[in-house]
């Protein structure tokens, strides 16, 4: 894993004496990230350097640059933590309340009246509350990123990070609630218990394949939509990113051998989305058996890791493990999505020196691109739950969206939220709906 | 219950206009809350005039205003519903997310580092995320403010409102849990099941008896503060009122009889936290009787209502029904305290002009001046739980900030908060702790 550090260091004003200290930094084997003057000084500048560091990196090398004469490393400060300082969201009032009218009016006595007018036509709430504006962003910590069973505490951060997404990007209030790890039926319960709370549920960073059932129930008995995000919001980016490799490439993805490696989560949404949209033939490996039972179950064919690389035209993994794919085993022409994050099953560099035709891993092709979309749009339509439709149109404008070499667009563009909002509202209105779950 | 309410009202520039306009809102017996000039035109100025409104209150008397010649009513709008539109709360993101830098950064792949960390040192949490700085607001709807039984969702006013001052007054995040109605132990599994999310627990307007068992049940099985605002933070600023009340009359609380009328949530509460304090006598009244054995398991006396006015020096009324003590009930220079929100037990004025020599009703006497401290210095002090010295010493430092002829300060004064907070925390530190439940 890399840990994002950035490097405090005085440098004298000396023609190359910046040179020197990017030589020791070379020589270290570190990528320079980014690089500022944060302060000028009558004899000397101090520069912020941004780079990566190995988890394993000897950190004694970063000595050397002190040891310059013209040098002095004044300190590191790792940025990431920095920034989770104090966690990452807050719930905020939307008024400011500094008279005693504004107090009597949202809070007693003057909120009874809307208690009582949501409770004589319970549909207001739509209008008086939050509820249709809020997100619950549910874990039991069981599969956070591709780091395993981390626990929900640990898991907090990714959490957070959604729902400061989802204001940010959508609109939307995301409320973290980490659930104490248990059966499907104890999730399950607590959930829908607590549901009336928010307007729909993602589920997010759960194991599988508790995180089908888990789904499946709560999707079936609540009136709200649920969303397993590491299996549909990958789908649905996973998909855009096909869509607009196979377009450039002339291929049409229906004739196409699709090869799976890894089918947890996101693997197994990925096959359903695949299924849904029509492929020619769809290949799958993975070491669990209840994992290639519930492939082979949706019309997927079992393989070994090597049979998939050397059948499938396009291959997409999500296996959480780094560096799984062997170069060797890359076919030329193939398109390579390795999903897993931080690290992917191949870097994508790799894949294109041995010959894939288009490369990518999970920081490019970022399911930040569906969720929150995903779930404006579903909100926005009044839907009760997510249809296989809003998927694949969520994925159908995504993909239209893609400009220049990249197979999505950005993330940070906020049209790409509104728009793929839109896409999936209107998906959600039309009269054919295949329901995740019947 | 009164409708708080804005009339928009055109007057014509003459001599006496207004004075006519306030004329007809006098025969309507409209108090005028506030008049403000929104628009001055060449000829006349709209005029905004806030009142409250009788719910049965006949509207037509209100077109008598465009009946004169020199005015047209505009329109009329109703204040609380228009600020309670689109909900009062949002969870925002604490950081601009703008930069694909910061996206990796706060998002994937920055994020694993922070969840591992926090895997393998789990107090890490604390620093690295809002866990801390967060309190679940859990009801049922079971006994919103004096309302009832009217449901989760109907509640949801209330607890966004609290999350709101929750934000202004003390700096936290309160995230509201709407949790469908159902047994103890159903409530209470959900609950714990959520609760590594939040660094304490609010449960709010959940119907006695079954709030006592669940907020025991939590309280014992949860590593952090679990309170029942209704019991505790009613109990604080009542017993805060008592103290100034008492100060101030020059008398020994420890030599008077207390009278309760009421004895659900909020009256055991404070029934419990007088009996920590000490009084001569303490007696009460209910009509059901589980709640009166639950008061006199306390060490209270049973009464009726009647007995319970006659015998007491100080009166507090928390029974949920308006106008329940008649007028001719009150003794001569009898402190009487009537919290039942919207509408108290008896009208402050009718107690006064009766003899009573305090009286204050539950706007005054309002629990948002105890728990956006109480749990603001409960997490500062990272205690576990709360314990009576803890409650005391916020109702301790409530009084001592009355100024003037109020019993307890204003709750817009964020310096009380500040000062209360200061005080539960300082007891949470304390050698001596008497857990709420053992």
């Amino acid at each position: 894993m890399k840990i994002p550090e950035v490097l405090q260091i005085e440098v004298v004003h000396r023609a190359g004496s910046l040179a020197q200290v990017l030589g020791v930094v070379a020589e270290a084997g570190l990528l320079v990230e980014n690089l500022v003057a944060v302060e000028r000084g009558p004899g000397c500048t101090i520069w912020e350097l941004t780079t990566d560091l190995d988890e394993d990196f000897d950190r004694s090398q970063l000595d050397r640059i002190s040891d310059l004469p013209i040098a002095q490393l004044m300190g590191t400060s790792d940025r990431v933590f920095t920034l989770h300082e104090g966690g990452k969201i807050e719930t905020s009032s939307r008024l400011a309340i500094e008279s005693d009218q504004l107090l009597r009016d949202i809070y007693t006595p003057g909120v009874a009246r809307v208690c009582l007018a949501i409770r004589d036509d319970p549909a207001l709430h739509r209008q008086y509350t939050g509820i249709r504006n809020s997100v619950a962003i549910v874990t039991d910590g069981t599969a956070v990123l591709g780091l395993g069973d981390i626990g929900p505490v640990a898991g907090m951060p990714v959490m957070e990070g959604k729902a400061a997404l989802f204001q940010q990007l959508a609109g939307l209030s995301g409320v973290p609630i980490l659930v104490e790890p248990g059966s499907v039926n104890d999730i399950v319960e607590a959930v829908a218990r607590i549901a009336p709370t928010f307007g729909a549920i993602q589920l997010e960073d759960i194991a599988a394949p508790a995180c089908f059932a888990i789904e499946q129930a709560l999707a079936t008995r609540l009136d709200r939509p649920v969303l397993h995000d590491d299996q549909h919001g990958t789908a649905v980016v996973a998909l855009a990113a096909l869509l607009t490799a196979t377009r450039r490439l002339d291929i049409d993805i229906a004739g196409c051998t699709v090869g799976q490696v890894g089918l947890g989560a996101a693997g197994i949404g990925i096959a359903r989305l695949l299924v849904h949209h029509g492929v020619n033939r769809l290949l799958g490996s993975d070491l669990r058996e209840d994992a290639v039972s519930t492939f082979t179950d949706l019309g997927g064919e079992a393989r070994d890791l090597e049979a998939v690389m050397a059948e499938s035209d396009i291959v997409i993994a999500t296996t959480g493990v780094r560096g799984l794919i062997r170069p060797e085993l890359v076919r030329d022409g193939q398109v390579i999505l390795a999903l897993t994050n931080p690290d992917p099953e191949i870097e994508p560099e790799v894949a294109l020196a041995h010959g894939a035709r288009y490369a990518a891993d999970g920081k490019a092709v970022n399911n930040v691109l569906g969720f929150p979309g995903l779930f404006r749009g579903a909100l926005d339509a009044e839907a009760t739950e997510f249809s296989r439709e809003m998927l694949a149109a969520a994925a159908t404008r995504l993909s239209e969206l893609a400009a220049g070499n990249s197979l999505v667009p950005s993330p940070l563009d906020r049209e790409v939220h509104v728009q793929v909002a839109e896409a999936v509202a209107s998906a959600a209105r039309g009269a054919q709906q295949t329901p995740l779950y019947h």
